[in-house]
């Protein structure tokens, strides 16, 4: 990432934009029956109450948001987006997730998908989303696009949740992952992900290997029915400089949403053969508004989670966000089908997923005693574990200044996510379990797992997981 | 660690000592029946081999290594160390290892036990093993005893094997790794260990609550039948200035195996409670002698492993280590009922433990196409998962020059062990699995899990997993 980022433009969408997000809503909302309007889905849901049309106060609705040109936001959290939905506390919404590599191989992952299709749309005209990245909108800094790329996943959203303020703990429920079909009949009953091994990884300075250095694309392949629990890998190619409908030319991977012109490239099919990745599907970019600064580059995470880019943030598990601004506003994006932890090279296996969450708000004033007492950072739990997430700085928006947005990618470091690692699991034990910080500090030694989440996210990270079974 | 380190001795042993080691031998080898002087056990070995009277080619014998004053050496590896055995290929050997901890509770991990009185014997006339790291015989660095505590394992060996030379590689299998049942009677059935959050330990200057800084040993119990796969805290106490037998005062843990007078030290009792600890057997140290120097500090890992402190080095795991000088010279120590990735407070739960090992030597010229192609780092392999690790530096005895041994623990660092980490799973991949780069940089991005070893032995660790099952 560039170092001299910095922003003339504050508006979150252009006016375009903002008038399509707005009569999303109008349509969604005029006849006061949002659910009716959506498509329901899930076996948890009482079919009496999922085709409740609108909402019965006590009762829970399960809403449902596509991935469109309309309902999401291109490389950037903001405080100042409207929500798509207000949802109460105990609700269940599935939301569609697109990932930002799908241009990698558009007739795998977006020709004949309505959804992709319109948010990907890119011609001499009109891009079916403008603003990718947290810069401005006028591309004066690097002359990339509106946005910059500094920020780069598509997210779904934001949705508020009634009642929600700063110092509440927002519960996001996993319940299911389920990656997107391809669409394009030709790879029926499959799904595919693209997977970057790219000028912000660990290994780009550090290549053995001639061309160097080389930013490679490998696309893989994975079964869209979930039956099988594995991906294997399609082909691969070299990066080669992309001119856009816009017609600036990238020769690096330096814009989301770049169309790869496969004429230009050399795909190698055979690669990786009798390869069998196991997949892990889960969102890399998970998380609510900060409060600290209108448009957040979508990259680094934060206190209020992000770009944390777990895997074991998938199915069955539950992540807790501390509320920064009233609603929440939480968004979801960066769907992987599997990543291993430092996702070393740059991204996952890049795969749209849709998922379905239920959102329970936590008050603050119900927090005293519980595990999220006192939380000022994202907290995952699974059936068997706490999993704790440690940054190089817990909140680079407040530690560094007013550059912060850009001081972050100089000062990566998986030492000092370490250190806040080892603070925030310290807090976690003796806030939530009443130890004192010896015996705090003897636990973390024998019984605290220790790992690199990522080390390519500015922002990098360190988890520590603490098995559920040592407290009886 | 102090950084002021240098020897002005270099002789491995005291006189004393040699004459002693050379004395165990000959009273082991003189009748030509090592096997038969030794205890013998294990359902792996057929009763009829494992009672043959010394070795019949051919054939394999199982040795047993007791743990005593003759057998032990403490804090260091050295290529002078004279073998207490040789072994063939494919021999098996159980060996008795001592936590070098044990005197921070002697009536629990001490008492009565002949093994460890033995090593750990000391009055004012002598101590049972004097030299207590790789630092001058005479402690004129830094006044703490013999060896100035510059490593501080104690550790069982070396064993030699037959036949190996540099460029073999040495496989250590682990059959069985048993705690070491308290041999004081009044604890009967249990056994015990400790953990100590030190002045080494991640935390030790980021301390919250007073007085700072601190040190803090916990002592552990656990079923010494295995019955109970969990350990749980009995006790912890805060260091206090302990007097050695000779009269030196040690003001912090700065020596291995000083006797602490618990008359000094005030025990709180009732900690930790209902918190189970799931146990994780195995050896902080295994490892071969380097090359590169005559005496090597035992604290930091090293190419030919050493205290690599990773808990998954247990029972049903397989190391490999390349070997360095002839006949290989094993040695195991650092024995842990539990510890967590990263070691944070500085130790595990140190408890002593006998393992039995079976070691295959792997020739040179047979290794071509096999996971030990080229293989320079030690290599984990349990049933479902190759293991690599990585460290800040590869191997500091050739990289840090002539004063590595106090500059590694000026230099350590999650993110060099990072990048050591990386490029041993990429040669690994490559070389054994014939992938190109690209194809093993995919792969480590979404499916090799990279975890902190310990930020705690100087030359910092950071392991990558990848499962086996990839491969079809």
């Amino acid at each position: 990432m560039p170092d001299e980022r910095e922003r003339t433009d504050t508006s979150v969408d252009g006016r375009e934009e903002q008038a399509g997000r707005r009569n999303f809503l109008k349509g969604a909302l005029a006849a006061g029956s949002v659910a009716a309007s959506l498509a329901v889905e899930g076996a948890r849901i009482p079919a009496a109450l999922a085709q409740q049309p609108g909402m019965v106060p006590g009762t829970t609705n399960h809403y449902y948001v596509p991935a469109t040109d309309k309902t999401v936001h291109w490389g950037y959290f903001s405080k100042l987006l409207r929500p798509l939905l207000e949802l109460n506390s105990g609700d269940f919404v599935t939301i569609e997730t697109l990932t930002h590599h799908a241009n990698d191989d558009s007739e795998r992952m977006i020709k004949g998908d309505p959804g992709a299709e319109s948010v990907y749309h890119w011609d001499r005209q009109r891009k079916g989303v403008d603003r990718r990245g947290a810069g401005p909108m006028q591309p004066t800094l690097f002359g990339r696009g509106a946005g910059e790329g500094l920020g780069v996943h598509i997210c779904t959203g934001p949705i508020a949740v009634r009642g929600a303020e700063p110092g509440d703990i927002l519960e996001v429920r996993i319940l299911d992952v389920k990656p997107r079909p391809c669409a394009n009949p030709q790879y029926k009953g499959r799904s595919f992900g693209s997977n970057a091994a790219a000028w912000w990884g660990f290994h780009y300075k550090d290549l053995l290997t001639e061309p160097k250095p080389r930013e490679v694309i490998t696309i893989y392949e994975i079964d869209a029915s979930g039956e099988q629990n594995w991906a294997r890998a399609v082909y691969n190619f070299r990066w080669t400089p992309q001119t856009d409908p816009y017609g600036v030319v990238h020769k690096i991977i330096d814009y989301p949403g770049v169309p790869v012109d496969h004429r230009t490239v050399q795909e190698t099919h055979g690669i990786l053969k009798s390869v069998r990745v196991p997949i892990r599907p889960h969102f890399g970019v998970m998380g609510l508004a900060p409060s600290e600064v209108d448009l957040v580059d979508s990259i680094p995470p934060n206190y209020v989670g992000g770009n944390i880019d777990d895997w074991r943030i998938g199915k069955g598990a539950t992540m807790y966000y501390p509320v920064a601004v009233p609603g929440g506003l939480f968004s979801a994006g960066d769907p992987h089908a599997a990543q291993g932890d430092s996702e070393l090279g740059g991204t996952a296996i890049e795969c749209s997923v849709t998922g379905t969450f239920q959102l329970n708000l936590r008050k603050k004033a119900t927090l005293g005693g519980t595990a999220l007492a006192g939380l000022n950072y994202p907290l995952l739990e699974t059936q068997d574990e706490w999993v704790l997430h440690g940054f190089s700085y817990a909140n680079y928006l407040t530690e560094l200044g007013a550059d912060a947005q850009s001081k972050i990618y100089e000062k990566s470091s998986i030492d000092l996510a370490m250190r806040d690692a080892f603070r925030k699991m310290r807090h976690f034990l003796m806030t939530t379990r009443g130890l004192s910080e010896d015996e705090a500090i003897s636990l973390m030694s024998i019984a605290v797992d220790f790992g690199v989440t990522q080390v390519v996210d500015g922002n990098w990270g360190v988890h520590a997981i603490m098995p559920k079974n040592i407290f009886g």
